[in-house]
């Protein structure tokens, strides 16, 4: 393992994965803040600045911005999530400079042209739009909304079309200037990169922000609850999930591994009981988010109305047996298996890396070894796995939605929006 | 480059691209036969059964088969489109004879059990059913069948509801016995992967296979239209499309240029002007798409329906300019540079390799070297840009389509049904 960090004097993190036999690089600026970091009146704008980096800096117009970076045949991207944001690339390596330039430009000098600001408020309000013809897209946001009622965390990423339309260019100077700080910073880079030459480049271009660390978001308070929203799609989506480890937990490779079993691939429960033995839907899987305090673990499915309750009995009485049952050692060693292969394949790809490495940094303050995770992975047994279970699923509470046209909503409610699985029902 | 090539007894053809520094593999069987090799009474099987090879072979029941590759860590894939049919693995390097085992066991011996066929035809009636729910798939569907009425090419690869409840275990035996013949199957294999073992492998799965090529599909007659879909989705979608060059025609280079500089980045007409000036949309790209005797070449758009005019006036004024005024020199040399990044991109992973040797062997009989490709995009001047755009907008006919809760749709079909942009119009 050839990773290296260096910590710059303003607090600013690098970390490199030279890949020596790669023609071209990925890297990115990894900033640690994100949607759960926006106060009440603040909806939506760690992802409307996200858009406005692209839109001018003081030595660069919209324009310029994408010319100089495609014109080296290079790709520039962002994208927000509740705890971070980021900013990457990915170029031919003896681009790198001019990539690692252009990102410390748009990150730290947009302009916020008025004109520019209207005008891409219309393009999220359309992005806003999408979303809502999307029924899967849905379904997660309102889960997200009965985990973390009333909290930013339990918001739309986008925002609303209202708040969107309210933000002032000095909104988003103060939101960057409060939260955009090199204590939550990493630059990371992986591929045909080399560390000291990396290093030289953030120094001169992130060295001279001034050290400081952004303002702590309130704790996760994970709520539970059901919604439902009635639809005109063809198809009716459910997800169920409950409250997961968070990426600091040590119980994170036991849900990572239970997730796999209940939802990871074609040989895991849910895909061989829902849709290879009952033909009952297309798409079912299971997911395992880890965030800096809390988690959600769960299933997303889809299916025709005739199917739905049929589908989440089967969900249902899958959590409940991983809660109950002890899963066999052939099982328990295909999970893992798929675990560590999974991070070897990370391991061939730049941007992959570069974004493992930089969340690790983010996490954990240093990159994991690779070996290390692998011994986390392995050191899992079936105990660990049903104990797990059974304190995510029978000792949690369910936040759960369905989107579409749901026939029989109140049944399916009682069944998917209660607390407790199946035979904590029967017990009770 | 270290591509190395061997054809088998019975016309089957192995590709290697080993890359030494990898410790998996991606590996798959591409067959030359897909949705547009299908009779009129056989809409939708060349997918059924790709989804039916997953289901059970004489040797492994379907669960058999998903355990054995996930035990091993890998992943065990497959994908339908017009004339092709891919069955790909990626796994761990000491788990190749294991993925080509299973890949030969599911390609040669599928059981097509009557009771896995009538569930997994529930699986594929749930897959159409969210292909309904997603308006940007309509979209391109109905343009699909704008460009190629009453052909093959021209339907939907999933089928329909009532053509996939159709088919037998035995159609799909005959149809698989028409078209798997091994003149038109390559096994493509890039990663840590050896070319030797490869062949010796591909022998003892495949050698046995009687030689033989698939009858040749009938010649794609390009016709143009437009077709809408009023649905209640809250943004309206838009394809508008030309024929466009075929995989061996010498313009798909200035080809792919054109549809780069159109829509294809950041810095791309499109973008800059329906986004980026306007504010017009989120989402706008352009696509080409070579066929092995025809292609298409076109735009997709989504938004509002108050702003559907005016971003319908937008793309095809930016069409009429690309075949009208000769590109500048700065902006041809961009576009280059975007496709010969990309081709080299494309090299470090070795999933996308394997796939594009695969389809060199399909379209050309042998892979293509990089030199050769960046020579022929390096070969595209203003002139050859001008002159392509020219023949397929002012010289063709459009496939267009609308989906969404469209206002004044006849005036969009005027503007985008018709056959000429604006200023062919104008000189009327």
């Amino acid at each position: 393992m050839s990773v290296q960090t260096t910590a710059m004097a303003n607090g600013m993190r690098v970390v490199t994965h030279p890949m020596p036999h790669l023609e071209t690089a990925s890297l990115g600026v990894w900033v640690g803040t994100g949607a759960r970091c926006e106060g009440p009146g603040q909806h939506g704008i760690s992802h409307l600045l996200e858009h406005m980096a692209f839109k001018g800096t003081h030595r660069r117009s919209a324009r310029e911005i994408a010319e100089e970076i495609e014109s080296a045949g290079g790709e520039l991207n962002a994208a927000t999530s509740l705890e971070t944001t980021a900013y990457y690339a990915r170029m031919l390596k003896d681009d790198i400079p001019l990539a690692i330039d252009m990102l410390g430009d748009i990150v730290r000098n947009p302009k916020f042209d008025a004109g520019e600001l209207a005008r891409e408020q219309d393009v999220i309000l359309q992005e806003i739009t999408a979303a809502e013809d999307s029924p899967d897209d849905e379904a997660y946001d309102l889960v997200q909304d009965a985990a973390f009622t009333g909290q930013a965390l339990g918001r739309t990423i986008l925002g609303t079309k209202a708040s969107v339309r309210g933000f002032t260019s000095g909104d988003l100077a103060a939101y960057m200037k409060a939260n955009y700080a090199p204590g939550a910073m990493v630059l990371a880079a992986a591929g045909a990169v080399d560390h000291d030459q990396v290093v030289s480049l953030a120094q001169s271009t992130f060295g001279d922000m001034e050290s400081g660390d952004p303002p702590a978001p309130a704790a996760a308070s994970y709520r539970g609850g059901f919604r439902r929203s009635a639809r005109r799609f063809e198809q009716s989506h459910i997800v169920l999930s409950y409250e997961g480890p968070s990426y600091r937990d040590e119980t994170m490779y036991a849900a990572q591994i239970l997730s796999s079993m209940l939802g990871g691939g074609m040989s895991s429960r849910l895909f061989q009981e829902a849709r290879e033995a009952r033909g009952l839907c297309y798409s079912i899987y299971s997911f395992c988010w880890g965030l800096s305090d809390t988690g959600l673990f769960g299933v997303h499915a889809a299916t025709g109305s005739d199917q739905m309750q049929e589908l989440a009995q089967v969900i249902l009485q899958e959590l409940e047996k991983l809660a109950v049952d002890l899963v066999g050692d052939a099982e328990l060693a295909r999970a893992k298996a798929q675990l560590k292969s999974g991070l070897l394949m990370s391991l061939e790809s730049s941007g992959s890396r570069a974004e493992q490495l930089a969340r690790q940094m983010l996490v954990f303050g240093k990159p994991l070894a690779v070996t290390e995770l692998v011994e986390k992975v392995e050191a899992v047994d079936r105990e660990a796995v049903r104990a797990l279970a059974g304190k995510i699923i029978i000792g949690g509470k369910s936040s759960a939605s369905a989107v579409g046209p749901l026939k029989d909503q109140n049944a399916l409610e009682r069944l998917i929006g209660r607390h407790e699985p199946v035979t904590a029902r029967a017990a009770e």
